[in-house]
Formats: structure tokens, C-alpha cells, sequence
């Protein structure tokens, strides 16, 4: 291998490092903006929930720059079968962040209606299924960011929890909905926000097949649905 | 211009094409999942359900060939800045037409447990919203197909029907769980679906505003924010 056959490899090496980087800062941003969102739901303030919503064009940013570079190290650079796989995981865990910022910004637009009507005690169950799917997001970045199968595979397998916390909480509020007609508008959008961390929940595990793929060379087994409310009929 | 550039440059050209040619195939097949979805919401056909959230795989794994593909042609070419974009744009919009087909296959899920409970007269609003969020997606397709930027923007501006659609139908079932308590189940069957399938129209717009960017090479003027739930104050 020449001097300068190495350098490129190198400094191929160095950018992929550079992105990994960049898509584990993304990721901090997204876990923030879903412990913001929580928090402006408990202490009903329109004014941050509105700064959380704003907040989350920075993160599409980060993304949109991430796959453009990523894009372009490709149309310049002609990597080997397993940096495309890094390449390519990388863009797939970038995109996954994007949505998870989604999410912690439409749970913050949702308090802002929910703000104006009556508050419903389910509101600490939507705390909790928030604390258990920061937790997961956050574990798999560092699992993303020491590329540490292990971890990404506890992820996966701990999302049970996530599912079953957002279960528990959709019963409650159908319950508490039977019980008092007028809690109905308040609890909707308290479902629709459960609905969206528990999907943070969901890429989460997405970002942890990922890891598994690029580290193993092979799909994690069992994979789990990709869509929507995988335990939909257990609601 | 040697005939061996010549050469790469019109192959490049044929599998832009070919990619083109696969993605649109991807939404079609989306779009009849939309539509059998719809189907079996109707005639509550619990085993053309699972049919339908079954073939949402055959949607997945063509995403992933897609994305592969592009990965590939990236790595062993390279491509000039238009080209790129074409070649950028075009996994953006695999990645929207996937989203889609998983909306379409959780509208047909949630029709299972549905389908288990009272019935409730606000499915067909619920029939209306879809076949709004289809004909987006087609004509989205078409606008792909022939590279309109025009027609293209027709589906963004016409969203607001889908949009609107969707409050009128979210405004009917909470009206529906307030006046009888016992329909407050099936209606928040139905809340998800019409969410799933006002997504579904959102990521018609995506579609749009890359067609848009690709033929125009700017952003669509005033682009719409790309969360979830774009208009849920005014819900």
C-alpha cells in the first residue's frame, strides 16, 4: 500500500469518526428536546413548549448536513463493502434522530392545547414512558457512539418496557375518558403524545439494529416490526 | 468528450432512470396498500387486514434495495452536483413512499381490534380522508414520473384538504365519545387511523417539495413544517 493509498483510507477513517460525531451530538439534541417536552407539559408553559417546537429546525438541519456529507464522501471517495455499511448505517441513524426530534416537538405542540383544558392526573404516567424512552435513546447512542453491540441489543430488548408503559397508560386514559365525558379532548392529546414517545421508543430499537448489523455483519434476529404501534391489538 | 466518458455518463443517466422507474413502482404499491386498507376498514375482513400488514415487508424491502442501490452507484461513480441531487432527492423520496406504505399497513391493523367493537358511522369521513390522501400520493407520483415541478406543487398547496379533512373528522369523534362513552374505544381506533393517514398526506408534500428542489434547484417558498400534526392547535 502506497503513502498515498493511506492517507486516503486515513483520512476517509477520520471522516467517518467526524460523523459519527456529528449524528451523536444530533442525537443529544433529540433526548433534550424530549426531556424539554416533558417538562413544559408539567409546568403547562406555552412560551418553552413553543421554543421546543422552534428548536427542532436545528435538528433537521444537523440532519439534512449529515446526509449531504455522507453523500458527497461517497461521490468522491469509492469506500470498501464495509465502510458502505457504516456509510449507510449512518445515514439510516441520522434519520432515525430526525424523527425522534420530531416527536419530542409535536409532544411539546400537543401541551400547548393541553394547556387550556382541565388538567388530567395521567399526566405522571406520560412522564414515565418519556423517562424510559430518554433512557433508551440515550443508551444507544453510546452504543452507536463505542459501537458496542451489547448495549444495542439491551435496547432492543428492553423496548418491552416502553411498549408495555405505553400500554399501561393508554388503558388509563381510555378509562378515565369513560369515567368523565369532559376529560375526553384533554385525554386525546394526552394518547396522541404517548403515542409519540412510545414511537421514539421504536426508532430507538431501530437505531439498534443498526449498530447490530454494522458491527455483526448480520440482522439482529427476530427483527421487530418496523411500522407504527406494533402492539396495536394488545391496546 | 471521449466515448468512454460518454459511455459512463449515459449509463449513469439509464440507472437514475431505472431508480426512478423502482421508486415510483414502490408507490404505487403504497398507494394500493392505502386503498386495501381502506377496503378492509369497510368490510371488516380481519384476514385481508393481516394480508395487507403483511405485504407492507414486500415495501420495506424494496426501500432498502433502492437505498442500497443508490449507496452502490455512489461508490463506484461520481457524479456532478445536479446528478447528486437527483441521486439525493431520490432516496429522500423511497424513504417518504416507506413511511407512507407503514401509515397504510397501521390503518389496516388497527381495523382488526376495530372491527371487534361497536361500529361507529364516522368510518366513511374516514374513507373520504383516505381517498384525499391518495390521490395526493398518485398524482405526487406522476409529478416524480415526469419530473413536473408544476403538478408537483398542486399536491403541496392541496394538502390543506387533507388537513382539514382530518380536523372535521377529529372534531366528529370527539362529538361522538362525548355524547356515548361506550364508542370511546372504536373512535380512538379511528383518531389513529385518520392521524396515520393525515401523515400519509404530509408525506406527499415531502415528495413534492424534492421534486420541486430538484427541477427548480431551490426550496418550494414557505416550506411546510415537516413534523407530525402540523396543524394540531387548530384540532
Amino acid at each position: 500500500m502506497n503513502t498515498s493509498t493511506d492517507h486516503i483510507i486515513k483520512s476517509y477513517d477520520q471522516e467517518l469518526d467526524r460523523l459519527r460525531g456529528e449524528i451523536v451530538r444530533m442525537g443529544e439534541l433529540a433526548v433534550a428536546q424530549l426531556e424539554a417536552s416533558i417538562d413544559v407539559v408539567e409546568r403547562r408553559d406555552e412560551r418553552a413548549a413553543q421554543r421546543v417546537v422552534d428548536n427542532d429546525d436545528a435538528i433537521d438541519t444537523m440532519e439534512h448536513e449529515i446526509s449531504h456529507g455522507v453523500v458527497r464522501l461517497l461521490a468522491l471517495r469509492a469506500p470498501m463493502a464495509s465502510d458502505l455499511r457504516a456509510v449507510f448505517s449512518a445515514l439510516r441513524v441520522a434519520s432515525d434522530i430526525e424523527r425522534i426530534g420530531d416527536y419530542a416537538a409535536n409532544v411539546a405542540k400537543r401541551s400547548i392545547p393541553l394547556s387550556m383544558v382541565a388538567p388530567v392526573s395521567p399526566a405522571h404516567g406520560l412522564k414515565h414512558l418519556a423517562q424510559l424512552a430518554a433512557a433508551s435513546v440515550r443508551k444507544v447512542l453510546n452504543a452507536y457512539r463505542e459501537d458496542d453491540a451489547d448495549m444495542a441489543y439491551e435496547v432492543w430488548r428492553d423496548d418491552v418496557d416502553v411498549d408495555e408503559a405505553y400500554n399501561a397508560l393508554f388503558r388509563e386514559l381510555l378509562t378515565y375518558m369513560m369515567e368523565d365525558p369532559r376529560s375526553i379532548t384533554s385525554c386525546t392529546h394526552l394518547l396522541f403524545m404517548a403515542k409519540n414517545i412510545e414511537r421514539i421508543g421504536d426508532h430507538a430499537t431501530n437505531i439498534a439494529e443498526n449498530i447490530w448489523f454494522v458491527v455483526k455483519g448480520e440482522p439482529l434476529e427476530a427483527p421487530r416490526k418496523k411500522g407504527d404501534e406494533p402492539h396495536v391489538t394488545h391496546e
